[in-house]
């Protein structure tokens, strides 16, 4: 399983993924999801993926291989998104049909953000279908993978006036509920803020198991739930108890 | 959808439900899933039920018709536990053929808990196959339906040492959470709490929309999480910004 998230805020983008595979839970492995394209001439994009591995890397390859210059070439992120439909859609046309043999769904899901030159920061969502969504104010953020356990965190606290490093805490969080719950969702995770400051950066950071960073943040987390939990006046009964009789 | 939610502590058993079920977002109706069992001997128990509502009616039917009298002079909650798995049984047997022929799965899933004399309180949970699991100490609480959304929060703060007015709250954010993420997840619920103090008690409640106790609790965790959220540092990043190029 996998759990990658991305955000869009006025003040840029926020990505983060956890990087385990597996074929099985006796076939565990690591393998990046984050995929990172930047030229010197000011195109920054980032990729992340879920779903069947073989089909997510044969995705990338045709983007890198035949879709090159296309990919290189493109207008809009608009345009990058339908790119990356067509290499889903090619790759269907050759697995698909044999992965339905035997049993297995054609599973893959992509977010793609990032700028390119005369146009704002995007973010989008494609399926496996090819098609795909993008995210606007109302709906700050995507979530591929295992998506559930970590939502509530995100509906909660973001919002687009936030910073990037406030994004990237939420993320955090939401990634550290979902590996608590979910333990093919694994270390080390992979997180990247793109900045729309007049000067743009791009922060990427591998944390790994132990990161003194992402353990005072989930440990500080921790210990404040439960204590506000204790703190947190109990349910109180009603004195009549009219409970359905069968 | 549903989400039902049983946990034990050593204070007693703690109960929860939502009442939403729907065939297709254009077809939302309210139904109970919570039904209690209980005779002046001593005998309480409670059934919660998840998945397609003609097969979980079907079986409590079959549970207080055909199998009524096995059913109250049952000698453990396990045989009771096996009952209930022959009656799901059966109901595959009339159903299950044809409900697969309309590309619909057999799904129902039940959480059983209660006590009979001469028995410790126990709490099940029995699978749409029929099988069943127990709880113990370490494995405290079961969910069924919508699980994922609310299970951070029970595996965070649930300890069998706890009241069970301390586990009923636990249970009402773990619901609040769900109801938040997952439409199909709706009001009023169904509370319940049995307690093995020296003398027995169960207390119930039907928790309505707009319900003082609940708002209380949802809007207070609310405001503690968000600003806990401030609170909390932000991540810091690595000065070296060494990302992968591809």
């Amino acid at each position: 399983m996998t759990y990658c998230v991305a955000v869009k805020v006025k003040a840029g983008l926020v990505f983060l993924t956890d990087s385990r595979t597996n074929a099985g839970v006796d076939d565990i492995s690591t393998t990046r999801k984050m995929s990172v394209f930047t030229k010197s001439n000011g195109r920054s994009l980032v990729l992340l993926c879920a779903g069947n591995l073989a089909i997510t890397q044969s995705v990338k390859t045709i983007l890198k291989t035949k879709k090159n210059k296309l990919f290189w070439s493109a207008k809009s992120l608009y345009e990058i998104a339908e790119i990356i439909g067509e290499c889903i859609r090619e790759v269907n046309r050759r697995d698909g049909e044999a992965l339905k043999k035997d049993g297995l769904e054609f599973s893959c899901s992509f977010i793609l953000g990032g700028q390119i030159p005369d146009e704002d920061m995007r973010l989008f969502k494609i399926y496996s279908a090819g098609n795909f969504i993008e995210a606007d104010e109302e709906s700050l953020y995507f979530q591929i993978g295992e998506s559930k356990y970590g939502k509530p965190i995100l509906d909660r606290v973001l919002d687009s006036n936030m910073t990037t490093e406030a994004a990237a805490k939420c993320l955090l969080l939401s990634m550290d509920s979902t590996i608590r719950s979910n333990v093919s969702v694994g270390m080390p995770l992979e997180l990247l803020e793109y900045k729309t400051s007049s000067k743009k950066t791009i922060n990427y950071k591998l944390v790994k198991d132990g990161d003194e960073e992402y353990e005072r943040i989930k440990n500080v987390w921790n210990a404040y739930l439960k204590d506000g939990f204790k703190k947190l006046a109990n349910f109180s009964w009603d004195k009549t108890l009219n409970f359905l009789k069968e």
